[in-house]
């Protein structure tokens, strides 16, 4: 048969399987999105519909691929940590990492205008590129979450100062560069405080923090407007109906939350030179997540102290109306689940702006994490 | 510094620089797509919208990433053929995976609108895996391409003759496949003609042969209209602007020509069995590329004699409305070139449905795919 | 310069670094030693010269990377285990295999003499190959080394049963092996005893076990004479000096223990199927290590029962005369050491032939192995 | 069965098959060899018989593997070309790279004592590493030869002016290092000739251009004793006879060989920086191979117009006594063939020392190795 003579090329691929029992962690970033973002005006610093849109498609991604434990998102680059024994794809690198980029890339464009609601779709496509890194032990994993939220303190405080000298106070970008230029988290808070009455440690979490998805229990008695509209099954289905209503988007709640800025009690340490204290002087403050197409809403917590005990407290979060269960796993992306069905659902996504540097997160709601898989896994 | 205590993690990432001086050939697949296509009633066996999309997708692909040489798609994938010495990203397997899928994924996402214009978006977002494939010499090349379009041939004659059964002749899909067991490409020929009044060979070349994507020469009175609008330097720019204006659609015209199909000549060899004669035996027939976005008309050339010479005669054709100059390379994606500069362009995006299989190709208009490199390029 | 000129061909090596803090294992194997062993009349089923051979070659490895936790031998392939933290050679993995591989076969060569006294150097070069694979966790560690033990009770039981009765029972190789076929081990271990009145589980636990190399503690007060000289360092140093002498060879020790197998007191479970029972059972017998070179008398253990405290008992065993010390991994190979220094010495290369199936060895004298690294390492 | 509980290990392995249809290219390196030529006395800057253990290990690899085009050596490094369509070991790179550094470490302590007649053994094992590169066209390949013999001219002038001021000059070696600093080839090339009575051109070639080893037609009428008496074939295979015979060293004739520098006639050009006018100037002079194993004994050929004629001529020149049908390939190493049949053979591994900087060698005797392999090959 003809085909056969030419089918050799095929032998020219490669296989490119990852070493199996250890965490891959797939990371996504936007490309040229300092041009993207000056292209469609993202407010500086912090634009609260790109990180929402960005979250969505994160969500999207933890809802299809059942293996990835947590994410974690800040600016234009998003963590994937995938389970130690994931078998996705036989572990194929290539494979993993761009189907990740490339749901990712898809969720970006396709609920962009949810998010940005003037505009039918971005002036010219986005794009994303992706890579995977293995991580044998659990010590690696918590560095490398420490190591990119540190990176968002670092440059979430940076931003903050530059802008707020730029836009209100006036200064040249170079005026602004130059003023911040040798100054340390300490300082740069007390010139925010100081010069723009600004709490730096009041600011919203999903700022200053980043945003973490995790898989955890979702309250039976949450609210059926908690699920998040992900993929095929949470639409009518019918085929007739396919205009995708756009939700009425509140972006608003935002702005009152960013503003939410109140007298420093403390100028307090860095955050990232002392990122455990930080945890225990209390300034973080969740926000509001104004996610229109999940039409959920988070409560803003001002009690700092009652942080670590929301989820027992059966609050309005985030979750993805998926349940993981090892059925799930093995049927792969998207059965045909019922909204109405959320009453028995178990576990979703959810999302939230806590410290995932320290201890304290991994012994707590991230301990599923880093927990022991079973060894008939291995052995498998 | 904080910050340097985690740093170490990145030192876990590997170099995943692919050898240099070889092809590199990245191949993109639509996952799922069996259930994609059937979700938003994709036409059997081909649906002129979903090609032309692809395409399109395709095109943004090429039009970004001036390094790729030559591109073919069928079906729900593409392939993207990458100069020798492409230095892009360093060669970085995972990056360069990544940025081809993620740039494919969100220019279909896109533009889904502009061809499938009653629907908004697709009902839930679309995914594309890929993978890279380095072929050293150019007799792979050739094979690999000729290994693509065999599969499109075998594929489309099947699929035509499948659902010729099942639509036209009522059979089921069992049965239908039951009648199709064991015959080769000259008995389902046959069974087109006798049975259904239709010439296989007469059917748009778009889906006989999928589609190639060729970096030539415009002509240089080539109307305005040719431009294909790609990325943001050919958007007016004004942020104000901000609603991307969908043209109308055209797809009618596609109906039409896929239904010109007319009295069988002759039966003629097996296309895959035989690719070489088929060229020769002119039965090919390029169809009406109604791209809507692109606003260009591809004259439907019926005289199949001429098909080879109408790269000299001037006649419209989708093109790409960027130049290949070295400035472009290192300038990288879209500088802020202006639709009324078109008459000094050079070279172009060109889309044809034509035989790669064969030596002919490859010594006329492919002939500059496999020319050889300047040494200095070796020797850098 | 003319150099620079064509120095670019160095771009084409890749970077084969493995990645960090997983355990290195690196297998030899000895290539077509079917024939080698048939070449120089290899006794059957085990040749003590041979066996011996291989484990002083071993030793050198050992003696030489002190990365090297733990090496375990059977047949003509050895397993050498780097621990998670080593950086050696920047792990890459050409460098690290072919370093292993090279320095056994060159030790393998240069030995030889020693131990096959009768032929100043093999009929022709013998030749290894080798691989890396890379274990993330200490349940894979454990299992290799299970994995290959499991291995060496199989081989050697069907080996032993094979050349019984060929070579006593006067059958063809061919019937011997129809004989053979499905039978378990507990239908061969019964052969064995009653039809060539041979206890399988009293013949030396080097043949049914294979060789254990471990890093472990020297009493103070251990002889000279148990010193083995390896490289440089033990050498007299002195240029003049320059033919090595070679001990007196006294191979037929090992006859003598070879034969000392006894009446069968219970067949016994399989040891394989059944490898934590066989612990307990007490049928392993340590065989006399009569190494030629090393001078080193390992006296005959033959009350099974006290096998595991021999080394709190200070009795004489194969020891390697270099101190494991951090120092020593920073100087690499072979600095000047004397012998006469041997009284401060802390550690050694000790080999024995005992059970690494099952937690017991994992948790007693295997314990250094899969012990946790100092966090330290891992943050360098 | 127990077995399969462990053997889920080997999953581990990666696939590490290179690349098809490239050269590839394996370098192995003595380690640490500037101790192990100190602590043997070895002549400085050449010891003529290290260079011949070196090159007799090296065509023991070329014997075994037929697939090697050709080889470099210089210094204490070897470089070995397989053609692009090797599938020795599927192309398994650690499988490739290790069976090629443990053959020819277990030559060079193998024939260690033919050379080095005054000792038995070295005084400790020799260790070799060695990697694999990817070469994708014959630029590449001849450029990789032209840099390796490009730093043999480099090293050995200046090592010759150092050593001819050490041990001539009598300065110390700091000395010799500051006086050498800065100076270019031709300053180097008069100093040895106005102070230290040297024509470096007239030095042997095998110092001045390393060894190649090529796979040539050998005369039908050439002697006997032109045999490389390599692995087991070429023994007389009586087990028996176990003890190898070591012909009479010959290495006094190195000396004399070493000692024939005459006046110089023109300084000439840079051999590095002008490598190709240096083909023509004519300064290349074969040295005698003396070989104690071999028996082989080369003319002197000192005019230099003939030399590249006089493969036609057949002169006596080292030789292997295999052919390299493909019989062969597919038997493996060492078959059983007789020396009495030499005279039906062939082609064997020749041993030369000349420009394989340039394009003369490339077109000449070194066309077989760049010449394009039959296509069939490829679609295998």
């Amino acid at each position: 048969m003809a085909k056969s003579k030419y089918e050799y090329v095929k032998e020219f691929e490669t296989d490119d399987k990852m070493l199996r029992n250890v965490y891959v962690l797939v990371r996504i970033d936007g490309k040229g999105f300092h041009k993207f973002s000056a292209a469609h005006d993202f407010a500086k610093p912090n634009d609260v519909r790109g990180i929402n849109l960005m979250n969505h498609a994160a969500r999207c991604v933890m809802h299809e691929l059942d293996d990835i434990l947590i994410a974690f998102g800040e600016s234009d680059e998003y963590s994937f940590l995938f389970r130690k024994s994931t078998d996705l794809y036989q572990r194929r690198e290539s494979k993993i990492v761009s189907t990740v980029v490339s749901l990712f890339t898809s969720a970006y464009v396709y609920y962009w205008n949810d998010y940005f609601t003037d505009l039918k779709r971005p002036l010219y496509p986005p794009v994303f590129d992706g890579r995977a890194v293995l991580y044998p032990s659990e010590v690696e994993v918590k560095d490398y979450f420490a190591w990119r939220q540190a990176d968002t303190h670092i440059n979430n405080l940076f931003n903050t100062s530059f802008w707020a000298l730029v836009e209100e106070g006036g200064l040249s970008p170079k005026a602004a560069e130059a003023r911040l230029c040798g100054t340390d988290s300490k300082e740069k808070n007390e010139m925010l405080f100081t010069e723009f009455n600004t709490n730096y440690s009041k600011l919203p979490a999903m700022y200053r923090k980043g945003s973490v998805l995790l898989r955890e229990q979702i309250p039976k008695d949450a609210d059926k407007d908690a699920i998040i509209p992900t993929l095929p099954e949470t639409l009518p289905g019918s085929k007739s109906a396919k205009v995708v209503p756009v939700p009425e988007a509140t972006t608003t709640t935002t702005t009152k939350t960013t503003t939410t800025t109140t007298t420093l009690q403390q100028s307090g340490p860095d955050p990232i030179s002392e990122p455990v204290s930080e945890a225990t002087s209390g300034q973080s403050t969740p926000i509001i997540v104004n996610d229109p197409v999940a039409l959920v809403v988070q409560e803003a917590d001002m009690q700092e102290e009652s942080k670590e005990s929301r989820s027992n407290e059966g609050k309005k979060r985030s979750i993805d109306a998926s349940e993981a269960t090892e059925q799930d796993v093995a049927k792969g992306p998207t059965g045909n689940k019922n909204a109405s069905e959320f009453k028995r659902m178990k576990k979703g996504v959810v999302i939230d702006h806590i410290d995932i540097i320290g201890e304290k997160f991994w012994t707590g709601r991230g301990a599923y994490i880093i927990a022991p898989e079973k060894k008939k896994k291995l052995r498998s």
